[in-house]
Parts: C-alpha cells; sequence; structure tokens
C-alpha cells in the first residue's frame, strides 16, 4: 500500500511541484497553514527521517536548503521555519513554513483554502523566484 | 553582543549538555515542552539556519541525526520531531522534541519545570543510551 505522498510521486495524485530531483521532491502543501507552505519528501517511502541513511539524509537537508531559500525570495516572511512530526502519513517529510511569527507554525491553526489559480500563482513565483 | 547560545557554547551559562564536537553543540532546552526536549546550536553565530555554508549546515543536520537517535533511545516516545522556529534568539537552532502526539510541539503549551535532578537524570540517559 503506497503512502499518498507516494502516490503524489508517481503522478497518480496531482500536486504543485516546486523542485524534483532524482531522490526527492518538493510540493506545496495541500493543507497550508501559510501561502507558500511546502513539504520536502524523500521518494524512498522511509517512516523516520532519523532513519534514512546518512548520505540520503544529509542530500535531503540539501535538496532543502535549496528550497527554502527559494521560498524565502518568493514569499514575504521573516523566515522560513522547519517542522517535522510525521505523526500522519507513515513516509518522512519536512514541512517548510514561511514565519513571521511563532504561532505561524502551530498546526492547530485552520488551514487556508486556496483556489487551483493561488496555488498556481504561489507555484509559479517560488519555481522562478 | 553574545547570543545566550554562545555563552552556553564558552560556558559562561551552565547547560545540560548532550554532546558537542569542534563545531556542534546539543544540551537540554530549559524550557522544555517534554521531557528529553533538546536544542542543537552550530558554533558559528549564525542567524538563519539556511544561510549556513552547504558543507556546515549539511554537518549540522548530521550531528542533529546522532543526537536524536540518542534521545529516541532514551526516552520513550513515538518518535523524535525537529522544529526550527528561531524568532526568540538570533542565532540558529533546532529543536528536537520526543513526541507522542502531534500536540506535543505545540510552542504555545506550558513549558515543564523540572529540577536539577531531572535534568542530570535526562542528560545521563540520553548519553548513555
Amino acid at each position: 500500500m503506497s503512502t499518498i505522498f507516494t502516490k503524489i510521486i508517481n503522478g497518480e495524485i496531482p500536486s504543485y511541484t516546486i523542485a524534483e530531483d532524482e531522490n526527492f521532491i518538493a510540493f506545496l502543501d495541500a493543507m497550508p497553514l501559510v501561502k507558500g507552505h511546502t513539504l520536502v519528501v524523500p521518494k524512498k517511502e522511509v517512516d523516520l527521517i532519523f532513519d534514512l541513511e546518512s548520505d540520503d539524509y544529509k542530500n535531503l537537508w540539501g535538496f532543502t536548503q535549496e528550497v527554502a531559500k527559494k521560498i524565502k525570495k518568493a514569499i514575504p516572511c521573516a523566515r522560513v521555519g522547519i517542522a517535522v512530526v510525521g505523526l500522519e502519513v507513515p513516509h518522512a517529510h519536512i514541512h517548510l513554513i514561511p514565519l513571521n511569527k511563532m504561532e505561524d507554525m502551530n498546526f492547530r491553526n485552520e488551514r487556508l483554502k486556496l483556489s487551483n489559480e493561488e496555488y498556481t500563482e504561489i507555484q509559479n513565483s517560488i519555481i522562478n523566484s
């Protein structure tokens, strides 16, 4: 049984992809806390991020650094925060969240409802930043 | 003006250190959300984690992986979560938080008040795990 992220990676579920290479993918979160909230996911289906082999793990963070720099350029924010919780989907994933205040990273906050046009605009602004 | 973390690194402020090498240090958070809540900090005083030079940045995450594995062994939890917010102290730092539920990572939660004996017990259990 594939995780929802593997279905996104395989193109079975559409997503607003920001960046992708052989091993990793970044796409906009479907339930964003703020505009530009992005998930970075290793294509290898591993539950716990710390169980990734050391090189894969470091390269995942390297990929994340590049994505975060693009988000910071595209989305007005004080900084890009990081969260790894992983109790919802058993496939390691890193949340990148543009932050202006501590409260922007509260996962209990109501999620934004964005139109396809808004998602596409955010996607393009990050890709082209 | 040194940050509070640089003062900890220099030994001017005491801390319950878990691990340390030439470039990085991990110590118990003084305002823990849960037992075992740890901060990982680069000794280089950089505000934004993504501004670290690529190798330093990847090595910081490598160091963090080792610390997280020790925490996971020592502290009963479903997994060790990660948070980087950084709006409080302008010196990059990674929160490692033993999680059993999503809510354990809510920074608005009341912080634990632990005795020196409890801190020392947690510190030793992680170091010796």
